[in-house]
């Protein structure tokens, strides 16, 4: 009961500063449908809700049938936050609003606005909140990061990836061993990509054998609401010299992003930092995507480092952010390296605790 | 070769019917947000895209510099479809569209809609098109119902679920079997829930250990890009008369709405002849969501068989439809039955072949 009693004035406290947002900005209330931001300000993490937060700290939460001894459990039904039991919840948070004057998150649906009758959008609110990660939620993503990064290196030391295996083989076993260490799900679909699928940043995993040379694994799990998100590439085999050498490009370039991060450093420096090693080895054209993310209930959340952010956006104590560059040549081979760390006082931790060199298997 | 051609050719047919569709309703183009719809247009599955379908049928597909290679793949370059890549696609799709005044999906998030300038909502053209299955569709969902039915099966005999294993384990058993028999992934997160967990519709995998009494696992694959969803409720045990009895009743309400399936059929009508036999029987509190749901390359998608639908919205050959009602006692114990159909000529085929009748393990 202590524990319960806790998450629920964490929420509490939560709905409080997010008000205070909604009263800055000079709104009377906001009508959260992002369904992570519900969970985040509230505790209940079904798969349909909508929370009306007022300038006041009081709020409603609507939920279907299905969840009622759900909704019931993970908020504590607390005095400030009403719990409505419908159909249509945005049926019944338009009844709820009355004429309170609401704006809606720019991640609501088009349609269910027009529904709503047009309402202003108030954007960041509870993302602003969630940017900087509290001592509760940075346990969970050091936990939620222990946990895969373990269960990779058991994988890689019991043969997990080996000349032959489908790559479907290879990843429905670390998928397995990951649920088993106690992983909720998956969060998002692994990436295990051999030969030229390894050109391919977001490949998947096909039903093609795995075959000498460079692969990239990149996974990531959820464990108690938290994401985790890393990357590793491995070399079956003997590595040919280009295969040495593209991996030192990336290793260098990735541990120049990791040398950034401290509160203070520029997202788009470091992004720079790693692009600018992959470009002087002549392979800048090759880096097709932005260096980094923040992790948290979301694997993809704010903040990114990329070259398009602007240059004063910096990273402050608490946040957290993947520094994952990579190489992808088409139709030929391609790898990537990540880790996700979380800013510290005066500098970086990070979330995987494997080495990032080149492992031979 | 030849398969890719017509994978080709059949997108192209789907964007020549959805152009109709947009003709028809006066409109100049849809910008098409909905993944989905994007991939059920192009053939393209990337995580980040859009597709400006123009009412002659000529379109732009936009995406990021991470899918160069596999959206010319997938797509195999059509001389009717543009491929642009770009950091921002919306920004991409807004330059392209130049002065055709195009409507967006209702799906669409209202803050990229205010971005794009509040553009007119078009409803359900992609969605008209995809609400009947064509027949390359029909042979992906009986093939992704296939496997999971048939791993279901192995795992049951093999003794997959037993008294004193986790949830957890029981669960990541499952799951290692459909991903080791082919499955690209989950098409929702498990439920496996034993005891009074099974009294939450929704209730996930817990870390605790089943218990003597019903079980309920409800779980479903993708399988070339279609889902999957089945519910097998087995009792670990000799069954209470109790278990027995909530057993028999939603045995004979999945049986009721099964033998309503045929095209014409009403789907307010197929929820009531299921949930007439549980209100008969008393729990009509109890069953606290609809009977049905369409399924396709989203796991829930149209139709609904709901006491809220009107009518007149009668089933159609080709279109999917779960039936898969339930009983949860609050704090005690809950079950449901599950199959997914295709509507045939004159009835339904099961795309999960096992019995429901009660399993004791």
């Amino acid at each position: 009961m202590t524990f319960h009693a806790s998450v629920q004035e964490n929420s509490r406290q939560r709905r409080e500063r997010a008000a205070a947002r909604i009263k800055e900005a000079g709104a009377q209330a906001l009508l959260v449908s992002d369904l992570k931001n519900v969970e985040y300000l509230s505790g209940f993490n079904g798969s349909n809700a909508a929370l009306l937060l007022k300038a006041d700290a009081t709020s409603v939460i609507a939920t279907d049938g299905r969840y009622i001894t759900q909704i019931a459990a993970q908020t504590g039904e607390p005095s400030d936050m009403q719990i409505h039991i419908a159909n249509n919840i945005y049926q019944a948070m338009k009844e709820v609003a009355g004429e309170t004057d609401f704006c809606v998150e720019p991640t609501l649906s088009v349609g269910i606005a027009k529904y709503l009758g047009d309402p202003d959008i108030l954007e960041g609110v509870v993302e602003g909140e969630r940017l900087v990660k509290d001592d509760t939620e940075i346990a969970k993503l050091v936990a939620a990061g222990e946990l895969a990064d373990n269960v990779w290196q058991e994988f890689i030391a019991q043969g997990g990836i080996a000349e032959g295996l489908t790559e479907i083989d290879a990843a429905a076993d670390l998928e397995n061993r990951l649920r088993r260490a106690g992983a909720d799900g998956l969060s998002f679909p692994t990436i295990l990509a051999s030969g030229s699928n390894g050109s391919k940043p977001h490949a998947g995993v096909s039903r093609e054998r795995i075959v000498p040379g460079l692969v990239t694994v990149d996974f990531g799990i959820y464990l108690d609401g938290y994401a985790s998100d890393q990357t590793r590439t491995v070399c079956v085999g003997d590595p040919s010299t280009r295969d040495y050498q593209l991996y030192d490009i990336v290793y260098r370039a990735q541990k120049a992003g990791e040398a950034m991060l401290r509160p203070g450093a520029g997202l788009r420096a470091i992004d720079n930092a790693c692009r600018t090693i992959i470009e002087d080895a002549g392979y800048g054209e090759f880096f097709v995507h932005s260096t980094g993310h923040g992790v948290g209930m979301d694997v993809h959340e704010a903040p990114r480092a990329a070259a398009t952010v602007d240059e004063t956006e910096t990273l402050v104590k608490g946040m957290t952010l993947t520094v994952e560059p990579g190489i992808y040549l088409p139709g030929e081979t391609g790898l990537r390296i990540e880790n996700t760390y979380v800013i510290t006082e005066d500098s970086a931790q990070s979330l995987n605790a494997s080495s990032t060199e080149l492992i031979v298997v």
